[in-house]
């Protein structure tokens, strides 16, 4: 018998009502003798207008009694850009040091891809998530005046490259096709490019068995679109991954579908499961987000915490229901957690 | 009548077959009153084997007595990553104050998109060209030790985006629907982004015809794939426009048809034309390469000095051309010049 002490963020805009068909699916597809213990935690844009507070210190400590966090959506137009962005979800994967942000790229049978041929795309991203140009290091000067100056610095280790990296070609390894590419910037962003390059050739030279190839990002876009099934697995920055992360998800059917997981791979804190997507402010509250990304962000979960055949499950769950939308009326938010934890219980 | 001084820097690769195409064409379309003074200029990984050089100051300072530069590619693997980036197309990009980097996306007539469903795309990136992520500064400390850190350092001022911001602003008016897109990561890169940002919008308040909106850059992929023709102009930092404008490329036929200018409107320096297109060292000196790209670039050329029929009969029979490839066995690229070559003199 085991416990899992799960924090949930259900966050602003349609966060809620994916988050509570996440749980939905997990609490159908745990076994008999486990169960969760959720806490959940009122974080995003009301808490914000009612109190100023992010993320308050007390609860950055309550959440690292827990074996893992679910969240979300974070975001509303009513606040301004980047506060809760930094100050919640940014804060979230920074103290917990959340340094794999892992985004896979599968398009599953009978999802239509915006790209012509049905492609074949199964890859996975491996997206550094504590450095790069993310960290907020940068100001500005003379503010507000025609001689305003803005800065912003990427700040990159050795040893925050390395782990994720290494992290990454592990991945690559126990993969059937055990490729690994490397994506950034290095012939104009040479400082750090050339040392994620360097630092890259080095682990190489410890997983014989994965071949490996290097991409500018902007080639890389090009690739998303011309030839994604030449991706098994990538590592690359902060930045780049987000970008390429959203491509990857509007090729593999949108961001509807994408799931993602800040992963501490020490378990020294929580790691954090998020879909990509934003709160989508706009169809909040009517039943119509598609909580798949969420269900799928929860089997990213439970695969982490070591429950390997339950995410299987929910994996298989959203094939076959995926496979089955074909032609039909689109269904509403619970319908679908409801159907996924039938087949997940089934 | 007239004489245009124009300095050639075919470079590396397949730069010196696409750029005699290129000055092909424009032999054809110029007006029988009017003739081209070319200098040739051998830069690239060449002359860095042979001499050490990327661009010397004696050869800088002539390519400022000209009235434009057309340049094919630079760029080879057996030069370190960054070398002839950063010391000769970038150092051009800087000296000559190229701010506005211009990158056209139009899907056309006949041309098979990676996208389903055929999509309409016809809008223009306008990349900031001098500031950003690119201007070099940075560095690495311990280099080489397990203690390496490396920074890149953003700098953005309110001079250098106010310019590029009304010049696409300028631009959007003068097209049919008048929108301009503003990208940026503002909700991460709040340093830089609000300052774009908040310039955008005074700005705007300049153009009330223009109508506006903003996308942050991951979100902007998602719409490039699954709705390209939402965009009329979009103004971007130069890394999102660097991205950017490969995606643009490949979604519109690939980058053997991707034409842009690095424009300085001031006309203190010559502006400089290039493909989008790389050195492609796979493909070089075997006739496989589309000059159509540079032979769009020059147009573009043509276009800025002045020469607006001729850069609209460039257009136009590239327009011809491409519609009547579909099915034909592929041509070589002195067969596509010819062939455009006799469209705008006939
Ligand atoms: C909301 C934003 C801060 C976030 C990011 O940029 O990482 C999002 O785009 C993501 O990809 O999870
Ligand atoms: C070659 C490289 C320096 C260049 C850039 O990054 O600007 C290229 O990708 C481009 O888009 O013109």
């Amino acid at each position: 018998s085991r416990t899992l002490r799960l924090a949930v963020i259900p966050g602003d805009g349609i966060g809620q009502e994916v988050v509570a068909e996440g749980l939905k699916v997990l609490a159908a597809v745990l076994p008999a003798d486990s169960k969760v213990e959720t806490t959940e935690y009122d974080l995003g844009a009301r808490r914000y207008h009612a109190t100023g507070e992010t993320l308050p210190d007390s609860v950055l400590e309550e959440l690292k009694h827990n074996d893992a966090i679910l969240l979300g959506a974070i975001g509303d137009p009513s606040v301004p850009s980047g506060v809760l962005e930094r100050g919640l979800l940014l804060k979230l994967r920074f103290a917990f040091d959340h340094h794999v942000n892992l985004r896979p790229g599968k398009l599953f049978p009978g999802v239509s891809s915006p790209l012509a041929g049905e492609p074949q795309i199964d890859f996975v991203v491996v997206r550094e998530g504590t450095e790069g140009p993310y960290v907020g290091n940068g100001g500005t000067l003379r503010t507000g005046t025609p001689e305003e100056i803005a800065t912003e610095v990427s700040l990159n280790t050795a040893f925050g490259i390395e782990r994720v990296v290494r992290d990454a070609f592990a991945r690559a390894q126990a993969r059937p096709r055990k490729k690994l590419t490397l994506v950034h910037k290095n012939n104009v962003l040479v400082h750090a490019g050339h040392l994620w390059t360097r630092i890259f050739n080095a682990v190489a030279a410890e997983f014989p068995e994965v071949s490996t190839d290097y991409l500018h990002v902007d080639a890389a876009t090009i690739f998303f679109v011309t030839q994604p099934e030449r991706f098994d697995v990538i590592v690359t920055d902060n930045l780049f991954g987000d970008i390429l992360t959203d491509l990857a998800a509007a090729v593999t059917g949108g961001i509807g579908l994408a799931a993602s997981g800040n992963i501490n791979p020490s378990g020294a804190f929580p790691s954090m499961f998020e879909p990509v997507h934003g709160s989508a402010p706009d169809i909040a509250g009517q039943g119509k987000a598609d909580p798949t990304a969420t269900v799928l962000s929860v089997a990213m979960l439970l695969q982490h915490l070591g429950l390997v055949d339950e995410a299987a499950r929910i994996e298989s769950a959203v094939a076959a229901d995926l496979a089955e939308r074909i032609g039909k009326a689109p269904r509403s938010t619970s319908e679908v957690g409801d159907a996924l934890a039938a087949r997940v219980a089934g």
